[in-house]
């Protein structure tokens, strides 16, 4: 109802449920964003979100980045483009990516809104409602998200510290009387497990996904930011013919921009452009423009490496604080890159009931729940981010937390 | 197949078609996006974009702005940022659309990325497979184009000079066996009709809607840039309870920032986050704050100013050009505002196939099929945008066009 003013005041509820979709009752808020609101309390420290360190974005590169790209083509940034992407970028994009063994041309290549736009992407292409879709346990949050909205199913592959357990999935696929579409892989610095996939089970999961007729969605958010170690084969590399590879530049450049790209075969290729054309037209011209200014002119490449040794730190860091704080019978992956490590506790902590005592301690993690379909599983695990406090917050933070947790142990 | 460079140069085609979804089998790419590919020789009068006029575009201003929040806040506007928009340009939106009888509260708004992607949440949250959407023929091909992706369906009302013609609308729903679920209507200068919605017309529509129980959803990317006349109250403010309405800056400001928001009963709101959530997880809070800087310093209103009267001669110039060079039968839409106008040809051309002979005249348009759900309907109807060009461009692709068919007329 308006009131006198012509505010609205008070809106009767013409009872919305009844004209939802069947899909609209599956989506849920994200557990992770519902969470950031509870930890934006003064003096949290919180190793829930997935932010990059903002100390250290690029911004007067940035800055002269706009100022180039207005002065010289201000036209053409601030119009609409092309929905396949800036094709300058997608250039450089081609030649970066054959550096770590991704050999494509720019038009194998479609930029997005962000890796969550592929994931929806592929979600509204290959998702119809019930089909199965093989992940591991725990995967990704916004990967679920994406495809519940689909009205998926999973079928999911346990881990261990080498990534996705490989061994026994063929006998799992003949037992079951649902054939998946297709498997999602984190090879690279797995969000939340921090885990990094072998090079003989990548071999092992192609040869798989072959005799089975899988796609392949290999989702490389982290891939640049390794620290220690080499650079492993991208499953791309060994299967191009069915695998579609997500990277983006929320890790390496900065998340505000919301950029990041799919590559693939080209009539997959296709395909996204007429689903993204649906979806919103267009990525920006415009930061798609910034971006291209920055990678050209080699500030890219100097700003990863860069980060490589932030980031190395503050692991290193979170890893020696565990060892300090932690009680007994708590373990923890150590990754050789990213932005996540998955802490283990003992079985007499609930990880989703302790986040209440954990944020009145004043220190915050995602439990493991959040990264199961269904939310079942991962009840004595959390995910832990290294890359947004620095060592000093993280010690502080990992010394909270290790005697909440000791507190809670002898009995709250 | 990967050459010996690694390179790849033939790509096994595995079968993709067989692992689509159902839903995928439906989309098409735009018409109108193809028809672009068609139209960028050089040469070519091109009256068939929605571009705004790249001329116009508030360059310095945008510069201005990227710098100002750049140093002031570069380490928020590159971060991620909330899925519900950047809040102070949403109080901003509220008290401006209050100008023009919105009254709202922040959390009424959400910010998205660009209009497509307001059509995109909406039909992912309203549309389930047959779900049957009421509209106007013709209607915006983006909406169509999004709704076909979740398998709508469409019950279609004709339309005269004032707009949807509602009466007769209770019989048709009351005849036919499947209710829609909404209502999609674009009330001020219709893309692609060119006609507004009267008063008097919105009321009725109001009062059907809440008779048979639809959902409104108002579209009014225009309204701002009106020429002629007064505004006239928006649905929203007819019926707060039930309608969706979007807005954007795409129009008034840049479509390069991809900058869009929709205001709905806050229930709907968090439908939307939930769904935008899944979808990129947010919009690019550096160009939300590069928008809101431009807004918050008056540069918007004023901008907005010139463009209505630009836009306006630029009208006046296509009907002038279309009096003096059209054919005998040929008639047309004077829009009050917008950047399209309607132009109905004699019987004896199809627009469709009449295209060909356009191009090779070197002039384009939309062909009228392109805004018929299925394509059904149109063909001797075509799109014309005057936003883009100048008066001279105008008149020369108006002479081009008049000339191309009258020659169709005398027999080729």
């Amino acid at each position: 109802m308006t009131g006198k003013d012509g505010m609205i005041t008070q809106v009767d509820d013409i009872g919305w449920e009844k004209h939802l979709a069947a899909r609209a009752r599956r989506m849920e808020s994200s557990v992770i964003r519902e969470l950031l609101k509870l930890t934006a309390q003064p003096d949290m420290i919180s190793f829930a979100g997935g932010l990059p360190a903002p100390d250290f974005f690029p911004i007067r590169e940035v800055e002269e980045a706009c100022h180039y790209v207005l002065q010289n083509q201000g036209r053409t940034a601030l119009q609409y483009s092309p929905t396949e992407g800036f094709e300058p970028l997608k250039e450089w994009l081609a030649d970066t990516m054959s550096r770590y063994g991704i050999w494509v041309e720019p038009d194998n290549i479609l930029m997005v809104n962000g890796s969550q736009q592929a994931l929806d992407l592929i979600g509204k292409l290959f998702v119809d409602p019930g089909t199965r879709i093989l992940c591991s346990r725990p995967t990704y949050l916004g990967a679920i998200q994406a495809w519940d909205a689909y009205e998926a199913d999973y079928q999911t592959v346990p881990m261990d510290d080498q990534g996705m357990i490989i061994e026994g999935l063929p006998e799992a696929l003949d037992k079951s009387q649902h054939r998946p579409r297709f498997v999602y892989v984190l090879p690279n610095f797995h969000n939340p497990a921090g885990t990094t996939l072998t090079l003989e089970r990548r071999k092992q999961l192609v040869d798989i996904a072959r005799r089975y007729d899988l796609v392949i969605i290999e989702d490389d958010p982290y891939g640049e930011l390794r620290f220690d170690e080499e650079d492993i084969t991208p499953i791309f590399r060994l299967a191009p013919e069915r695998t579609i590879y997500l990277s983006t530049f929320s890790k390496t450049l900065a998340p505000g921009f919301r950029l990041a790209w799919v590559v693939a075969p080209k009539p997959i290729i296709s395909r996204l452009v007429q689903a993204k054309q649906g979806a919103d037209l267009n990525t920006g011209a415009f930061v798609q423009m910034v971006a291209y200014d920055i990678c050209e002119r080699g500030i890219l490449r100097q700003h990863v490496r860069r980060l490589r040794g932030v980031y190395r730190s503050r692991r290193d860091a979170m890893v020696d604080a565990l060892h300090e704080h932690m009680p007994q019978g708590v373990s923890w992956t150590v990754p050789q890159g990213g932005l996540f490590l998955w802490v283990r506790t003992s079985d007499q902590i609930d990880t989703r009931d302790f986040m209440q005592k954990s944020i009145a301690a004043k220190v915050a993690y995602v439990p493991g729940f959040a990264f199961y379909p269904g939310g079942k599983g991962g009840e004595h695990s959390m995910r832990m981010n290294f890359s947004y406090s620095n060592e000093e917050t993280i010690n502080e933070g990992i010394h909270r937390l290790g005697m909440a947790m000791k507190k809670e142990l002898a009995g709250g």
